[in-house]
């Protein structure tokens, strides 16, 4: 995968310290685009909506988006009407600043739930703002920055392809850490792209990708009310993404974009030491498959046991067991890596735990559950559960 | 609630340390009745089940029991067609050493899965486990040590009553810790009575008593594969259980036992600080109370908020959002104890959060949660998750 930090041609970036995050961290962040871009959007379906998630689902609608304005350190969540006049006053300031219309201004927020925004830091910051947008590297860097809550680095891939002798970029940053599980989109992620689009079409391939990426990891099982994947396209690269060939190629490109900024976003979760691909094999139905993987990857005593390097297989029999799944215990096969650890529901004995303990002191690996009843398979990213996960989440709000 | 440690008539326990476990402490038990007691059992629902579990379900059928053999240190799953085996063996030994029928024995499990059990180590210690019977308060206590894994505390539960002029007594001995949750029996419990009940009506009161005590806690969400409650009545008190009367009164005394059995399990689960009652009022249908209750109950961030003592309601907020239940977040009330935390779905602001803080402080508390959109409700116990519990769960084989 290719890793470099070239912005997206015709985008500008910028990530300030406005004063919102009490320790003096980068806490604003705004994407511009040179030309109307259209937009594709992606959201939590947790019920309990941030009003920055209720304004972009309604905006998006439009297909066109000139800005996105970003925060973290607060949410506005659960700050009912004024929350959302905070957004809206939010999106206002970017569209007087830059005399564009309020509704091509996109919002999203992080951070704590249920505390007032300071609006008027932030409108005392636009002219700030503004003015640090930059259309390098390092724009996009500040701006990464900017999201960030608990995530200890920022996330940003950007990959080139070309689709009909036209070089096309997308560039992706995203923020994550805790409250990350399947059937959402993510924490935040924005993506840019030069690639021409119609809205609908984006649409459809951003939620492609979507369930191919963010909705393929969990850290805690529990999900956001902020989640938001927003993907601008803003065409300048020239090349027109209209039929099957050109689809499958910017596919591609988008999820190497995508599902490595879901990676990071696991690896970089609270506290997490271990990255683990859960890999469910011979299942009945793809359904199965994925049920099975659902809850060996949000099981307690599953992660505990990653965190401690501890090759406890029958952990991973007792979730495979509790997932609703008609199975036989008899048939199961688990392996570690390459390693098999159990056959026909049975420990393979000491040697084979010798060489699964050397699986498990890597940051890396994965973990296969063959059932043996059938030929459908499915998989998720998951991580240990730490020491640490409890620390930062015990005290988050302090 | 009565704490009396009285056992009950006609029964007798024996606990020792046999050398299953290698720290040196009580890891086989018995309990035995003079008579042949009629049983009943609720047992996991995990599909991954111990071979002990798999035996029990098929001997309670029966009806009858005479002894009951339980051991710490291995949970006897995951293997296979020799746990079967040794189960069975186990259950031999003591049929031989009492001249009873083997069917009349039952068998319960607790520790690692994936091990071979050490059937000699038992087979060599039937003799002194069957020495050390005794018929008073200190049988029932070795009995109670015997069965605890990360238990802190044994648990034993007796209550008397009186049912149609004739006193009648029930004790209760149970072991948690991890692995708990809904849906599942509970760890292990055994339940010894001298009322006199026919086995089809003791199966409907202890599998109503289970519904409102051990199906009503969560430690960590994961279930157990050996989970197992067992009610033996030996009818010695002459009090028969028959009609709608004196089957309320004996429920209510049962219910008594494993609600408080329940309760200090969860209080002694895995590295617990508090002991928190969710209650979800205000529902449309008591399946979404039961379903909003279950989710906030199981969510790690609300969990570790609960740890630190920090009145993150937000995290409460989300939980609902995210059970699957038709709500509205802008109508969701939230109390901590009597203190109103969040009212419409917003927080009541720092001087409820001052007196919340004071309720966090407690070791036993209520949250509720009204959805203001019916009339049904329905409640789970459930624990924080702490630093204790990732440092005790990440090394438990080693």
């Amino acid at each position: 995968m290719q890793m470099e930090k070239n912005f997206c041609q015709g985008f500008s970036a910028a990530g300030i310290a406005a004063g919102i995050k009490k320790n003096g961290k980068k806490d604003l962040g705004l994407i511009f685009s040179q030309v109307p871009a259209t937009v594709a959007g992606v959201f939590t379906k947790n019920l309990v909506q941030a009003a920055p998630v209720l304004l972009d689902r309604e905006r998006v609608h439009s297909g066109v988006c000139r800005a996105v304005i970003a925060n973290s350190g607060n949410a506005n969540c659960s700050t009912g009407a004024q929350g959302m006049k905070d957004a809206i006053a939010m999106s206002g300031d970017i569209a007087k600043k830059f005399d564009i219309a309020e509704h091509d201004v996109l919002v999203a927020s992080t951070g704590v739930i249920g505390q007032p925004m300071p609006v008027k830091i932030i409108h005392d910051s636009i002219a700030d703002l503004a003015a640090a947008l930059k259309t390098t590297e390092d724009g996009i860097n500040d701006f990464a920055e900017s999201i960030m809550t608990t995530d200890t680095i920022p996330k940003i891939i950007s990959v080139s392809g070309n689709i009909d002798t036209k070089a096309v970029t997308i560039t992706g940053v995203a923020k994550g850490a805790g409250m990350i599980r399947p059937d959402m989109a993510t924490m935040l992620c924005f993506i840019c792209t030069d690639a021409d689009i119609e809205p609908a079409m984006l649409q459809t391939i951003l939620t492609d990708s979507t369930d191919n990426s963010f909705n393929k990891i969990t850290i805690d099982g529990d999900t956001s009310t902020n989640d938001t994947v927003l993907l601008l396209a803003n065409g300048l690269s020239g090349a027109k993404i209209r039929h099957e060939k050109e689809i499958e190629i910017f596919q591609n490109l988008l999820n190497e974009v995508m599902i490595g900024l879901a990676k990071m976003v696991v690896k970089d979760g609270e506290g997490v030491t271990k990255l683990v691909k859960v890999k469910v094999e011979g299942a009945k139905t793809v359904e199965d498959a994925a049920r099975v993987a659902d809850t060996i990857a949000h099981s307690n005593l599953v992660k505990t046991a990653l965190f401690g390097e501890d090759a406890n297989w029958g952990r991973i029999m007792m979730a495979a067991g509790r997932a609703g799944v008609k199975l036989d215990p008899d048939k199961i096969d688990i392996y570690f890596d390459d390693v098999m650890m159990a056959k026909d529901g049975m420990g393979c004995g000491q040697e084979a735990e010798a060489l699964v303990d050397v699986v498990l002191k890597k940051p890396e690996f994965d973990i296969t559950v063959n059932l043996n009843m059938g030929s459908a398979k499915d998989f998720i990213y998951t991580c240990d559960l730490s020491v640490e996960y409890i620390k930062i989440n015990a005290d988050y709000r302090t």
